[in-house]
C-alpha cells in the first residue's frame, strides 16, 4: 500500500486545498448555481445533500483520485468477500453478512459459507421474542415478562439502545432497559422499577467476561435471588448473547438459551447479531429484519456504485478533506429528530474506535490525521446549547444535519417548525452575514459546511440503511488513512491499570 | 484592554510551549516527584489534582502572569459589584446574587441591592413547591399531583434536568419530565406517559415567545382541555417561569404563579433563579438551598483566594494553555458518575455558547483561539466508546475525570471497579506504553493530560460547588480571551432565517 501522504492525490489535493481557503461558499454557489441540484446522492432510501461544502468539481475530482490510489474498492471487495482485513486480530470483517438474508452476496471465511450459521441465530431469536411477546415464555411464578433489561457494555449497549430508541413509536413488546456503566447507581435505579417476577436480564458478553457486564449481572442475579426465588429460576429469567457456553451455564443459564456470534462480527458492529435481541424484543422480528433489509439495502449501493456517486463513500471523502486538508478536526452530527437523540453516541463509537488511530497497517506511524472527535446532539435542542460556537467561534466544525420528511407523530406544526430551522441552520452556516453598523458581534462569517441527509420517514428500513451508511463511511476513511479500523489496542493498556490496581487493593 | 498577544506573558508562554513540546510527563514526574501533592487545590468540598498536565512551576507562573495582565481579578470584582460586563447587552451579570442567602456579597446594580427581590421569588417558590409536594395544591379533580413536565429549551431545560438526574438518590416529589425539543415526538412521548388530572406543566420561558417552549406549551395546553378541563382549570395545572405578565396570563396561567427573574440571570446561569423550580418540586426547598450553598462556598473561594490557588483560575488556566499553546482544540468532560451522565451537554451550553466568540469586547475579529469544543461521556462506558481515540488518535484531548470517593448506592464493589477504573484510565493517559516486540498497534504513546476533580460524595451541596467552578472557569476564559462571554449572538441568524421560511410557508 502507497503511504496516502506519498499519493499524487494527495498533492493534487493538497494544491487543491491552498485555492479553497481563499474561496467562499457564496462564490461556489454563485458561480455554479447548479451545485444544489447536482451535488445530491441517492441510496436505500437516503438523499444526501452535499452542495453546502467548500469543494468544486476539481476538488471532488480529486478526492475520486485518493480513493482509487488508496485502492478503496479493492479493500471493500476484500472485506466482502471474507478476507481477513482485521489484520492485528487475524479476522475477517462480516457485518454484511448479518443483513444479507438471501445471501445475495455469498459471504464466507476460508472458503466456509456463513449464511446458514447466521440463518440459524436469526431463527432462534425468532422463536425466543414470539415465545416473550406472546406470554408463551413466563417467569418462573407463570407471569408473563413486562420487563427486558440488557446488560451489556460498548457495542453490546450503544446499538441496541440507539435503535430502540429511534424506533420507540413501534414498540409493541415488553418495556426495555439498559444497564452498562459499572457505577452501582445504574443497576440500582432499574432494579428499583423492575419486578422479579417478570423481568428477564439479558446478557451480552461475547466472552463471558467483561468486568460491568459480569459485575452487573451478578448483582442482578442476587437481586432476583433475594426476593425468592430459587436456582432453578435463573433459567427463565436469565439468557446471554456470548460464546463462552461453560461460563453461561456456571451463571445459572441455560445453554440453550445462549445466542451466539462470531469473530468476525466487531463489537461495534453487533447490532445487527444477536446482539440485537433487545431490539427484537421490543419491536419483533419482522421490525428487526426489516432493519436487516434496510441496512442490506446501502451494502448493495456501497458495493455497487461508481465512486462518485456512491453516498457512504462521499461522506468519507468530505469528511477526509476537511480532517487532512483544512485541518478541521472535529466532526458534528446534529439530527433533527429527537428519535435520533442517542445517535451520536453511537456513532462516536463507531468512528473514535474505528479510526482513532496512530499505526498503519503496517505498524508504521501514520504521519497525517486519522480519526476526528466527533461529537453533536440533536436539534432543535442545540441551537440553544453550542450553534453559538458553530455559528461564531474560531474553529470550523463540519456539521452531517439529519432529517425525516414525515414524522411519526401527529403533530404538523411542529414537524413544520422543526424542519424550518434544521434548513435555516444549514444556510445560516453556509451563507452567514455581514454586521449592522456598529455591532461586530452580530457578524458571521459564514463558509461553514455541512451535509444534509434526509429521508421520506424514520424506520426500521431507513435507519437500518442510515446506520449502514455511516459504518461504510467509517470504513472508507479507514482505507485512506491506511489504518486497521476494525481493532481497538488503544483500550488495553487502561483496562490492564485498573486490573492491577484492583488487586493491590487499591481504588 | 490590552489584547491577549500583545502581553509578556503571552510571548513567555509561547516560549514554555517550545519548550514543553519537547517534555513528557514521564520526565516531569520524575524530575520532580511531589508535584502530585503540590498541584493540587481544593475548594468548597472539591479537589483538584493538576498533576497530570504538561505544565511545570514556571509554566504555571507564566499562566498566572497571564491572568493578570489580562486583569482576571478586576473583572471578577467587576462583575460580583453589579457591573454591566455584557456590554452588548449592556446587562449586568450576577448568578453570584442568586446564590448569596445571606448577602454576604451585597450585590447591587446601578446602586439598587437586588438581594430582596431574590429572597422574594425564593420564598414563592418554596411556599408552592411545599404546597404542590404536600398535596395541599391539587390539580383540578382534587388528586395530588404526581408528575411536573417541565416545558423549556437550553438553559431553561439543560440545567434543572441535569440537577435532577444528578441527584435522583434525593427524588422525593413528584416524578419529573422534561421536554425541550419542537420536535412533536418529544411532547408526544410525555404526554402518553403522563395523568391530566395529576400533572403540573411548568412553562420556563423568560419573554414567553421562545418558539419551541410555547409550541410545546399550546400542545401541552391543547391535550389537558381535550382531556375535558375547562378554562378555568389551567391555572391549576400551568404556572409559568417568566417576566412577561401579559402573555402569560393571556395563556390562562394565574399571575400569580408566574416566578420571575431579571435580566442579569442569563439563560446558561439560570438554574439558580426561578428556572430551578423543577428541582425544587422534585427535591424540596432545602435541598434546593443547599445546592445553592454549595454554589456560593465556591463563589467566595473563586473572590477570596490569591491565583495561584484558585480551583476554576487553575482549571481555566490549564484550558487556555493547550488550546492557545498547545493546539489542543477540544476539550473533554468524563464523569465518573452516572448521576452526572447530563453533564458533559449542560457543560457544552455553558462553555461553548459563552467563549465561541469570533470578536473582542470592543468589536475587533480575535486573532487567538477562543472556546474549544467541549464534549465528553460518563466513565466507564465511555472506555468501551471513544477511549480508543483518547488513547492512541492522532489529536491530543485534555481531559477532566470527576469522582466520588463514596456513592449513595450499596454496591461498594462496583463502586471499587468504579474508582480503579478512573485512576487507571488518567494513569494510562499520561505513561503511556511500550509496544510489545512485532506489535506496534500496542504502544501508546502516553503525554496525553487530565485533571482529576473529586470530591467526597454527590449531593446538593456538592454539585452546586462543582457546577459554580465550571461557571468561573469559562467566565476566565472569557476575559483571557477578552470577548463577551455573556452574550449569545451566534444564535440569531439562523433564528431569523427560520422565521423566514415559516412565513414563506416552506419548511
Amino acid at each position: 500500500m502507497p503511504r496516502p501522504t506519498e499519493t499524487k492525490a494527495w498533492q493534487a489535493l493538497a494544491s487543491e486545498a491552498a485555492r479553497m481557503r481563499e474561496v467562499h461558499l457564496r462564490d461556489l454557489f454563485a458561480d455554479d448555481p447548479g451545485r444544489s441540484e447536482r451535488y445530491k446522492a441517492t441510496a436505500a432510501g437516503l438523499t444526501l445533500d452535499y452542495s453546502r461544502h467548500r469543494v468544486d468539481d476539481a476538488t471532488l475530482g480529486r478526492l475520486v483520485d485518493l480513493a482509487r490510489a488508496m485502492e478503496v474498492e479493492a479493500w471493500r471487495d476484500r472485506m466482502y468477500a471474507g478476507a481477513r482485513i482485521n489484520t492485528s486480530e487475524n479476522r475477517a470483517v462480516l457485518h454484511v453478512a448479518l443483513r444479507d438474508l438471501d445471501d445475495a452476496f455469498g459471504c464466507a471465511v476460508d472458503g466456509v459459507a456463513v449464511h446458514g450459521e447466521v440463518r440459524t441465530v436469526l431463527a432462534q431469536m425468532r422463536a425466543f421474542s414470539e415465545a416473550v411477546r406472546t406470554g408463551a415464555w413466563a417467569g418462573h411464578t407463570g407471569k408473563p415478562i413486562s420487563d427486558v433489561v440488557n446488560i451489556g457494555i460498548g457495542g453490546s449497549d450503544l446499538g441496541p439502545r440507539m435503535v430502540c430508541t429511534a424506533l420507540a413509536p413501534h414498540h409493541d413488546g415488553p418495556r426495555t432497559h439498559f444497564v452498562s456503566n459499572v457505577d452501582g447507581q445504574a443497576i440500582t435505579e432499574v432494579l428499583e422499577a423492575v419486578d422479579p417476577e417478570t423481568t428477564l436480564f439479558v446478557i451480552a458478553s461475547k466472552t463471558f467476561t467483561t468486568q460491568e457486564t459480569l459485575t452487573n449481572a451478578h448483582s442482578a442475579r442476587d437481586w432476583f435471588l433475594a426476593s425468592g426465588a430459587d436456582d432453578a429460576a435463573i433459567a427463565r429469567h436469565f439468557v446471554a448473547m456470548s460464546t463462552n457456553t461453560e461460563a453461561v451455564a456456571a451463571f445459572g443459564i441455560d445453554p440453550e438459551n445462549m445466542f451466539r456470534f462470531w469473530d468476525w462480527v466487531g463489537g461495534r458492529y453487533s447490532l445487527w447479531s444477536a446482539i440485537g435481541l433487545p431490539i427484537v424484543l421490543a419491536l419483533g422480528m419482522d421490525r428487526y429484519e426489516a432493519l436487516l433489509r434496510g441496512a442490506h439495502a446501502m451494502d448493495r449501493h456501497f458495493l455497487e456504485t461508481p465512486l462518485d456517486q456512491n453516498l457512504p463513500v462521499l461522506m468519507a471523502l468530505l469528511g477526509a478533506w476537511y480532517n487532512n486538508f483544512l485541518d478541521f478536526s472535529t466532526h458534528a452530527v446534529i439530527p433533527y429528530d429527537h428519535r435520533l437523540r442517542l445517535l451520536p453516541s453511537f456513532l462516536q463509537q463507531l468512528d473514535m474506535e474505528s479510526n482513532g488511530k496512530r499505526v498503519t497497517r503496517d505498524g508504521e506511524p501514520v504521519a497525517w490525521a486519522t480519526g476526528p472527535v466527533v461529537w453533536g446532539g440533536v436539534g432543535t435542542d442545540a441551537q440553544h446549547a453550542f450553534f453559538q460556537l458553530l455559528h461564531q467561534g474560531t474553529q470550523v466544525t463540519p456539521v452531517d444535519f439529519i432529517v425525516a420528511e414525515t414524522p411519526a407523530h401527529g403533530l404538523a406544526s411542529h414537524h413544520r417548525i422543526l424542519r424550518a430551522n434544521c434548513e435555516a441552520q444549514a444556510e445560516a452556516l453556509w451563507r452567514g452575514r455581514e454586521a449592522p453598523q456598529g455591532e461586530p458581534h452580530r457578524a458571521f462569517g459564514g463558509n461553514r459546511p455541512s451535509s444534509l441527509l434526509s429521508f421520506e420517514r424514520l424506520d426500521a428500513q431507513t435507519l437500518g440503511a442510515l446506520v449502514a451508511a455511516y459504518e461504510h463511511k467509517v470504513f472508507v476513511q479507514g482505507v485512506l488513512w491506511d489504518v486497521n479500523s476494525f481493532d481497538q489496542w488503544g483500550v488495553e493498556l487502561g483496562k490492564a491499570m485498573a486490573g492491577a490496581l484492583l488487586e493491590k487493593g487499591a481504588g
